[in-house]
């Protein structure tokens, strides 16, 4: 009965639209969730966990259908039939996290999250199907305090991520206040259709300027490419107060306020609105971010999910992208109220405020500047010459790791290679900073060489002929054993 | 056409097997990870993440069977009809990356992953089905050299995450050393058979002894509930040829390594695992590992998986569960070599040896040994007691922030609730250590209350009178305002 059959052999391969990341990239990310959550830490946010996982009809927003499941999330049945979906960010579980145990939490929860989120989308260049996001939110506590809190704290993380003070802003607006706008020339903000229509061509200020605007909020706009958008219809005078609501920023916080109270004709929900953001200016004066986040009626954000304040963090540099353009940064964090967060569990209103961190795209923009961490790990590599002394070289790593312990210095030792020259090829390889040398001659003398990778590499594009470099080898040093840690020192110091 | 309908509100529920962590746990688990990664990182790992998802067939193992996918893993078909798995480990997908990256990856490829991975499962009380995973490798070494470094890293991670040295062991085998035990009682090792029935009993040895285990290579055996577990059905010479190598631990590693020579029969690929055995034993000994790190033949692991040495780092010291029954943690950590990575993909061998830490495991026997995590988090609330005075509120807690930077101490304010009473309530609630209180009293004198809620809560246990408690409030203090962050100290300070 023995059937011959040749061996099963799968590709090796990624699925579509997700990525293997390594190295400087992750301890880069790291580091700056690191110094993000920390702050979230400062402030009395505890660390949160949620599953991968939750029941589809809890997830919301998605409902899979029998036949094709996959609309936007990942879901699958689990064996008792129920629907599971993989999350599809980190605010649909901490609604569900509420809901569940409202009673017992304090007010308010003050909870951060770092967490995989994923996306059944079309995969494509640049565009992945998974992601990290960053998330801290306040849930139970009403506005002004809670949100110039969001407000401070954002603020305070995008610092310690990493971005100086003069290259970013937070800009803050209102949902109640554009609500009241609308009420005021006449639309009806229940009904999403016009109104929609309007907030959409709003929130296109920053990218076509109130010429582009004005046109969508009218009959429609043809881009470059001749596709036609569709306008709100607005008549001409109605446009206009839309516009100069939107320009309405003044030299401070209080005359902004006072101007957008001034176009909002009145309307109950916008005035609450104006009376929310007029607490968190004041907040901001007395706490000294009143020059960092200031309020900006262009700022709109969140067409369904926010129902107040809406802030949004972003770089005030222009960097230069792949193809030499010189590109806005634009949004690298952002947030705001959304009370209707465990309503379709629970039917009531519960006041939550949050916001969120684009940690792969702030690490992009501080990259593009010029300001990726500085404080990335140092490779040694101890060389192997001599295969019949290895303890020794287990020992020169055990010791230089002891000694620079807590430097972020690591050092491996070259086993891998089976010649001086293939180790040598192994620290290239790695990007290590130096490798660490001691053959017959070196261990005759009591010396140990120290060879600069990174002056080496240097020198020898500098140097013309390869014989005056090999003859030089300004790039290494032998010393005394005991002058090992001192030589090294001297080599990282250089690397800086 | 207006149909009526019942708003549809689904319940805040988690799925079955799945759970939500937060606050000391995480933390705790969070400080474990990065002491553990500090360690790989110095031995010049470096970090890798690679997708939630895999395509089934290059994840190996299982393959879904279109009626019924989810057999041990979580497996959907993408939108082009590939069966894509949720992880179920962090092996499969590192096999994949080598695989994928082989030609480029210098060798030895050392990198760990901190990543979750999923089981699709039976949950049960305490077992889940998403877990965290905490691996290194190093792929493309052979033994002995990587072997000893995977070992004293995993030695050095057990000590960093915060296990005294007298309370773990690392016990060192080897599967060629095993096959050829097995090869010298005439048992055909390639025939998975009777020879895995041998190797399952012998894994029991912990837990039955040798008296059970001899059963169990026999005959069989009747557990304490009456079921009857087949045998090896060995002779009684083969049975004590066994036994006789799994008590064949000596003084030192050398004699251990010696007796087991004894009794393998002259077996080449046994005498092969003894070389590498005692390269691996050379390495520690001359590194000090070797009090810690001994050669035990009673150790057999991983019975498919591994080719080589195998090892596990065990808790040697009993902890008290909650059914007040001493227990053995047994194993935290395990690791070894298994040259089979990527064969399935390649068809040859290449060689690869890790290891991986039970974090979740390793911090339950800590804290059942009062061992748990001494840095916690100590929380300040400052209390709101006159809404009029916020600013003033958000000062205090901004400056303590900042006075107390890098220590690992959190300030709220108690915005959520509306009346001091409430207000402390919250900070009980919170576990907080301190709060802050400054109400009209206070500011007329240029004062601030400092109460504290540790000691608070001891002292209330121990005074009978409430009377007299509240006369006497020995738990809170009236400091100068320039004198808060001294009198913070002082309450910090009595909590540790």
């Amino acid at each position: 009965m023995a059937k011959k059959q040749k061996t099963f052999r799968p590709k090796p391969r990624k699925p579509r639209g997700f990525r293997d990341r390594s190295g400087a990239e992750l301890l880069a990310e790291q580091e700056m969730l690191r110094r993000i959550t920390a702050v979230y830490a400062s402030y009395g946010f505890l660390p949160q966990e949620t599953p991968a996982f939750e029941y589809t009809d809890a997830l919301g927003k998605f409902l899979p259908d029998v036949d094709r499941p996959n609309q936007g999330v990942f879901s699958l049945q689990d064996d008792d039939e129920q629907w599971m979906s993989l999350r599809y960010d980190l605010t649909a579980p901490l609604a569900r996290h509420v809901a569940e145990h409202y009673e017992a939490l304090p007010k308010p929860f003050r909870r951060y999250q770092v967490g995989t989120v994923w996306r059944n989308e079309k995969p494509g260049p640049g565009r992945f199907r998974e992601f990290t996001q960053c998330d801290a939110d306040s849930v139970g506590a009403a506005a002004p305090h809670a949100d110039a809190e969001a407000i401070m704290m954002l603020t305070d993380a995008v610092v310690a991520a990493g971005v100086e003070k003069k290259d970013f802003a937070v800009r803050i607006s209102s949902r109640k206040i554009m609500s009241g706008l609308l009420a005021s020339i006449g639309l009806d903000t229940e009904d999403g259709g016009q109104s929609g229509t309007v907030l959409r061509a709003m929130d296109k200020f920053d990218r076509l300027g109130a010429a582009g605007v004005k046109l969508l909020l009218g009959e429609g706009r043809k881009d470059e490419s001749g596709d036609f958008t569709e306008g709100a219809k607005l008549s001409g005078d109605q446009a206009d107060q839309v516009l100069a609501f939107m320009q309405a920023a003044g030299a401070d916080n209080a005359k902004t306020l006072d101007a957008m109270a001034g176009l909002i004709g009145g309307s109950e929900t916008g005035l609450a609105g104006i009376d929310e953001l007029r607490g968190i200016a004041e907040t901001l004066e007395a706490m000294g971010y009143a020059d960092q986040a200031k309020i900006d009626p262009s700022v709109v954000r969140g067409l369904d999910y926010y129902t107040g304040p809406v802030f949004e963090a972003e770089l005030t540099f222009a960097v230069t992208n792949d193809k030499g353009q010189e590109v806005q940064f634009g949004s690298i964090g952002s947030g705001g109220r959304y009370d209707d967060l465990v309503k379709r569990f629970k039917g009531v209103e519960v006041p939550a405020v949050g916001c969120s961190i684009g940690v792969s795209r702030l690490l992009s923009a501080l990259e593009a500047k010029g300001q990726g961490a500085d404080d990335t790990q140092k490779l040694i590599v101890v060389a192997t010459p001599d295969r019949s002394r290895m303890a020794d070289y287990f020992q020169i790593a055990a010791r230089l790791r002891e000694k620079f312990s807590g430097h972020n210095v690591a050092v491996d030792i070259a086993f891998g290679a089976a010649n001086l020259g293939k180790q040598l090829k192994y620290a290239d390889q790695r990007g290590a900073a130096a490798v660490i040398i001691q053959g017959e001659d070196e261990r005759a003398k009591g010396e140990v060489t120290v060879k600069d990778l990174i002056l080496g590499a240097k020198l020898s594009e500098e140097i013309e002929s390869n014989e005056e470099w090999r003859s030089g080898q300004p790039a290494q040093v032998s010393v005394p054993e005991g002058d090992l840690e001192a030589a090294i020192l001297k080599t990282l110091a250089f690397r800086d």
